[in-house]
């Protein structure tokens, strides 16, 4: 099932830059697994903003969670999830 | 390029049944030949809701503009547009 | 799999009684079947507003879409789902 | 009578690990005998976020914030109460 | 039990004069009933606004929603109810 | 005159205990002189959160403004203020 | 006592053009009584919209009310009241 | 002086088609004599809204608002001005 | 030209309390100098809010700014500005 | 293509001065080169707020992004961006 989210990161700004660029290192990598088990269909960043859309392809609300609350960044992040359903005008290709 | 769009249809709950059905059934036609064209890639429908996300990709702003004005239900329509950029995340298939 | 939904009602103070009438008992019969085949487990009204708090049980986002657009209510309800997970302080009972 | 309440924690992400894993088990501990009293008969996770959708079943307002006020977690939580009526389309099993 | 309730009256310019004199006399006539029977308490006009703070006095949620979804502008009213506890402060005469 | 105030306390959840409850314990005894002297005949707490609702009876604003601004508790105050007129279907005692 | 006033006009784009005229007209001469008593000290057009932000001088909220509710433009108002208090910074002339 | 302006335009979708283009090209006459006399040096349209983001070069307030509420479409815009001051970092061609 | 501008100050509550009296006696200064000049011709305190109502008269945006962001408070402020036009009703005395 | 951005700056009030002076002088060169590249064509301060409305005119979205993202304020900046479309009544000149 998909799920529509948007993330928008908020590091605080005086972070210190090791632990800074570990957590961004550490979150690529868990992002990139995810994509490549085709969990994470499609990741794009908002133009000019530190967030993104997202959307998940997962077996149900409890893995989603177990997803998303497992992100490195996870306690810097405000999530919006919506579920999505099929669009009746949507061309099956 | 792509964009992200949010529609929210706002039909008038008193509106003649035959107009309605009249203006949805052009509303699909020129939604499914954009999907051929490649030029709307992504169309889900939010659950629960009259509205959808999408994702455009089209050559610049005023092709983008063009095609969302001249959608049959644009004139019912709230949008709400979103540029999107490459996530450095994203690992490329 | 279960959604949280708040549905308000947005009914016109100028509809004709008989309209309306009609209207609502085709709502409660059709959440009144919901409810018996288990896919509407809970329903409470919000104290002094024309809107309520359910619960959905159903099988996935498109059944949720379908049972939810098919409420004769729904060209004047606002909508807003959420999909819920296991609480890992829950008690199994 | 019962209470809809949405809870959404707010705990600084630079917390002590030890003594918000402290707080997180007196939660939990205070969230069960509550639920085993039958006074807390829903507890559902939002997914994606650090938050839940409760139901609550108590006396009266009074013992509704003391209960929520003495939650371990309650000095970074953000609450929601919306008091819950009997639904008219309500089939009672 | 104690309510603390807003209510913001939206009537239609345009409505008949004589219906809209009639409807306002049978809400005084209503409210002035409650309030002899000790149900609402206290009730405030917000200073430059068609709009009102009251308290009700009731047996329970169910009540409460009976009395306001009786009012006669019910239709008209945008409501927004709050559960009053007792506060520890509050000196006892 | 009448004025209703909405107050939410912001106290840092990492605040001194004893510093807390000497701030506390100093806006109890402030309260209860203005509620002896007649200046506050409402206080409230709103079920669920570090909130009240008020009534105050004072002179004008000066003295409304006097009377906020020297709350112990007043620079971890959120206030909102409504001047309060008499209601045409208030019921005279 | 002062209160600052914003008023925002909504009448309906499709009103008939006397019956504009008619009220805009009763509205000026309404608001130039009540300027040339000394009651409404202030009156500005916001740059822009159909909105002004006024500074009323009353003897109490319930003159207040009484005057903001006589406006012939009332039913199509917008209004939000803030009561002023003397500030210490200012300058007495 | 210039002024940053946010137009969002409202005409109603059932809006007679025949009145509809008149007040169009009422409306980009009136903006194209603007242009030409240097008043409004910048106009954008919103990609994918019925709105536009505008800079105006004029005298003053009043010489702005005496534009803007001259505007054929004035009676359904939803207006918002910001002024604009000279930027520090601005580099002077 | 007028200016309409809100200011809310935002001082953190634990600010060094000599600090924070020595920052407030100049904005003091910094304020009367710019009321005795004329500039700044209307203050009032918002009845229970750390925030004031001001009115400015300048001769441009650039001086509005300059003396706003010249304010002692400037870094704890939150401003909202509105370019204040001549109301037509106004009576001019 | 052009993209309309504004950008509210929320600087620590407790910042190091030469931190801060710093970074403003890199902010100020870094924002000088892009203007004489032509990639930010206007940059107005927004009157009495620390914020500013900009232009900017890149090849795309991954490009405004590198740019934004780029800032030596970025950390500090809200951001928010709009795509801007050829305005049917844009006189050319």
């Amino acid at each position: 099932m998909l799920y529509h989210v948007r993330m928008d990161v908020r590091l605080p700004a005086e972070m210190d830059p090791s632990s800074r660029a570990d957590l961004i290192a550490r979150e690529k990598a868990y992002s990139q697994r995810l994509q490549r088990e085709g969990k994470w269909p499609h990741l794009w960043r908002i133009a000019g903003e530190y967030a993104n859309f997202s959307v998940f392809d997962v077996a149900d609300h409890d893995e989603l969670h177990a997803l998303l609350s497992g992100l490195p960044l996870f306690p810097y992040l405000a999530l919006e999830v919506t579920p999505l359903a099929t669009h009746p005008s949507k061309v099956v290709s």
